[in-house]
């Protein structure tokens, strides 16, 4: 018709909705940055500077390259098969479409997604893994890894999907805001990765004794990066509601804001009251930790389940986390920034969680009545556990998916002597290294090379 | 009707502007954390830090659990008192609401506000006041106290408020975006908590002489927790507008933003200037001071004063910023981060302010007309006077509200030694107790205390 | 009509779209903040901090007094000539627009980019200009020699512009974002700055062998400050769009965040791998270099090119600025920041590829099609080169107009001894002077001034 429509402002807000959600989920990389920062010694300051922003650039190249072809590309006839996106690569479909039908910012959001899930491994394999090493498994990663489990789970094609004609179960497996395919793939990769790194040199000691001293080097920098990260989610977990236009939407996307506040401060005194009754001290790097955690938790189901049980999952996921992160200490498995606890530990739970706790009303408000098959909710509130064993079935297969690629990859860098830094480097620091930057000001007794200056 | 309608449109557009003013709001948690940091000594460094983030999170719960419904609940039928709202304790009644008229947005948006009227005091009463006697005051002022005041001067029902049927002296007070109910809350409890906590040993000399070294230590962070903050403050005034959607809302919003620049700016160049001529130094840390003493004093009026009164309201604020805190350090009053000249002067000169330069039109614009009662306007432009006068009220009952809780709260504490840390705690730094974390980096001499090592 | 009208609402949303833009391109001063400190020697910290939040603040001032007039401002018949506008100081004609034609938000916008354009200088100068020589560089720049040339390049009236009615060339010159105007401005004014100061003391040897302990001091500062200018481009390039309500703004909008966002990426990488062969080390500076680098080129061209386009232009850009940061050390030009082959370089870099690779349909869908004189585009893509013609104008006659005021205005006080510290004072460090706070921490043997002891 003539003028412009309704249908036509709704979409340039879901548009702004989610452009806008995308920046702050890109945000999340310099809290991630400032994080690791905080949480490593300083003589890798620069090491790990270099991975964070390297991993988000790299990124960028592969997402756009191949990953968003794999994850989102149909055929020319509009089709993809329920296990991988083919087409679209290089957004060659997306540069001739029409005007109404324009999907640069979908790319757009998926892309900050795709840089979130590669860089959790960062800070797990921090202050040891070789730089060539890192930056293969990033490539993997954003370009083919993580891309087709969204395939799997987020597309309407994929197999294990909510939005599937015919879904799994009669329900599909819902992961509201990338709970399981950001968390639990970055935390499945840590896992392998730090496994096979081994432990810095020093971490325990003979008798699997804790060094205390290779944490928390700048508070400053992880609370930082913790408000950033919080910030972020609020780009993550509402706007993973994809569009804002309309009373439902609108209601979806501002309840799972109120859930994700929900979760952040109650995962934060929860772990912070839990870890001063064991240690005896307030730790804000607990606090820290326990926030991060309940935003972790109440991802998958932000959407789906009410605010108060925001507050359980993050509570729930406090305990996963000391727990998970007790344990890796005494198997001597070493992530810097406790990682796998984080992600993989209440990124699993809070997948399950939603099997649980999901609300009927909710469920059907976002992902709809499948006209064939219903749709299922909490087994808690009335659901026939479909939905739980649709979860289940999800967080396995995607985490045996992530480990298909990287046992054998990490194992065959460790075999081939590439997975990790000569120990004399480790020792004197990855910085002092051509694998960082000597700074004179931080390390004025190193000597320095004798080369062209270039800048 | 079938299909989308405009009305709806509009409501998503309002929930997706509040929800994003929202996030700004809550990123200046991290400013002020930054600026703490920034502006105490090392060796409480952890401990300021702990205090910012958990004031936030247990905010949340506050807030959730008592604080949202003692400012807007109401009870069944609709109804509250104008002294107190009593209903939707954690959001009872906003999980049943229907999809056309949820209010989860509402929520997050104050929610963010109580988390920043509650942070204010932590500066002040910084580097020696109790851990558990600070949580205290925490947990009162986010679940009763702030709750209380926002819903006598923001609700339709509260006494003090222009959106009252009957207003008090047919004006009601207008405080735009929380002049009175943030900062002058805030600091009116930074005002008493640092005069029963006492100065900083060796803060003042025996002759009341001020020791300077016990500013400033870190720039970078006050900068960053500045900038963070004026970020922020585009959330906090802007976003009281409450609703963006027609031409009128937009034009409040954005005018909003105009006067919040303009008196940033202003502000900073007035305080730093002013400061040059007394102390013979540029000293940036007055600029910064300066900037958030512009956007302190624009608050109450950012949107029903015309912007060049912004750049005015900002030079008085700097001049009572400046005043007060010469007046605090000649009375021996210690407040870290000059919370109370800051955030109680220039609260209280920008309440007034707006009774004097309110536009008709402005005030029109947003408060709409009372049908008995009219709107009243700034007397500077022709007002009665009867505006300024409820100001005046407004400003007077909230702070004797504030001390009414906090007088008797912080006097009970100090009598019963609870309120300071032991003095030898004082001396090695906050850090080195169980309320810190000794970090090896920062106080390698410290030494180590022989507990089960937990992560 | 009764009720709200759709035009109504787009324009709210259009407001919106806007104010949250110009919010975020306001956050990079944080981010320039952060990049400067991290790149300068500590004992100038505090100065360069000062000179980055107060050019902030002053150049609000001048941009509301004189700037905004320059710019936009039309005579009260709506006119204005091709070379200068005249109007609306102090937004007086603003103040009393009607609601419906209300233009707070392109005030505010356009002072965010104004305040950029201003700081790119504070980095190249860092560390030997003086104090009240840099403020007069900024509100010189602020209040009249950048307003003017964004008259030219961005108003209908403006003789560059390509919204003029008989265009230069019958095509005009396309800046989406602000690559002249902001980049070559900035960096044009750097390079004559840095040129008049003269290099630091011992920056260079006596045989032109440059000194590396004067670079890289802080890196989390460095990255963080990245992040930052990252986030806020996404309001400097989508947020140029000026508009997102509409299919077709919509698509313009969100496909520049995606060409933005492939132009860091692989800027960074790009100029990360180059360096690394040049100097056979993994240099994060240089990676962040290369971020801003891709960001910066694609600037001028980010709404009119396609995305692949987007990792081109970031190529060259990271070749371009590794060339020319190569020959000012060459000829011993000491820039601190390497502002000049960042800004001046890829800006004008950028500038001539539109002249290129500008799509026919994507200028169209943007600037529509002038009745009279049609629509230019990029040569390569069949355009006839009159695009690429009116690109090279307008980028030599911006800069020489930047030339003629700040050739005169640095040769003049370099004449008159003001334009630098005095040697003393720059080998002790800026900090100790006047123009800085002595800091206990970081400068202890620091004698301390005996004054009156303000705060």
């Amino acid at each position: 018709s003539a003028g412009p429509s309704i249908l036509e402002t709704n979409h340039s807000m879901n548009t702004e909705f989610l452009l806008f959600s995308g920046f702050l989920v890109f945000l999340m990389q310099a809290g991630f940055a400032m994080l690791c920062a905080g949480h490593i010694r300083v003589k890798n300051n620069m090491n790990i500077l270099l991975k964070n922003l390297l991993d988000c650039a790299v990124g960028t190249m592969a997402w756009f390259l191949l990953g968003n072809g794999f994850a989102f590309g149909e055929n020319s006839k509009g089709y993809a098969n329920p296990f991988i996106g083919v087409g679209d690569f290089a957004l060659s479909n997306t540069t001739t479409n029409t005007r109404s039908d324009s999907s640069w910012h979908l790319f757009f959001f998926h892309w900050a997604f795709s840089a979130a899930a590669a860089t959790i491994v960062a800070g797990a394999v921090a202050e040891r893994v070789a730089f060539e090493c890192y930056m293969g498994y990033t490539c993997l990663m954003t370009s083919f890894v993580y891309p087709v489990a969204v395939h799997w789970v987020w597309t309407k094609w994929g197999w294990l999907s909510p939005f599937n004609a015919t879904p799994l179960f009669g329900s599909g497996a819902i992961d509201f805001a990338g709970g399981i395919l950001v968390h639990c793939v970055g935390g499945t990769a840590s896992l392998i990765g730090a496994y096979f790194c081994g432990p810095r040199i020093g971490r325990f000691g003979v008798n699997g004794e804790v060094n205390r001293d290779y944490r928390e080097t700048n508070g400053n920098l992880v609370v930082l990066g913790t408000f950033l990260l919080w910030f972020g989610w609020y780009g993550f977990n509402p706007g993973s509601a994809g569009s804002i236009a309309g009373y439902t939407s609108a209601a979806v996307v501002s309840r799972a804001a109120v859930a994700t506040t929900l979760a952040a401060g109650t995962g934060g005194v929860a772990c912070l009251i839990i870890s001063f009754i064991i240690n005896r001290r307030w730790d804000v790097m607990q606090l820290c930790n326990g926030v991060l955690c309940g935003l972790v938790a109440v991802t998958p189901g932000c959407g789906v389940i009410d605010p108060w049980a925001g507050m359980l999952v993050a509570i729930l996921g406090a305990l996963v986390f000391l727990g998970a992160d007790a344990l890796m200490l005494k198997v001597q498995l070493d992530d810097v920034v406790a990682a796998v606890p984080m992600h993989l530990g209440c990124g699993a739970m809070g997948t399950l969680f939603v099997g649980l706790f999901a609300r009927e009303e909710f469920v059907k408000d976002f992902y709809g009545v499948n006209p064939s098959a219903g749709r299922r909710w909490g087994a808690f509130f009335g659901g026939d556990g479909k939905l739980l064993a649709a979860q289940i079935v999800a967080l396995l297969v995607v985490m045996l998916w992530v480990a298909l690629f990287f046992l054998p990859y990490f194992w065959a860098m460790r075999r081939a002597g590439l997975i990790r830094v000569p120990m004399e480097q480790e020792l004197a620091g990855l910085d002092a290294s051509k694998y960082g930057v000597i700074t004179t000001n931080e390390l004025p007794t190193m000597p320095k090379p004798r080369q062209k200056v270039y800048m």
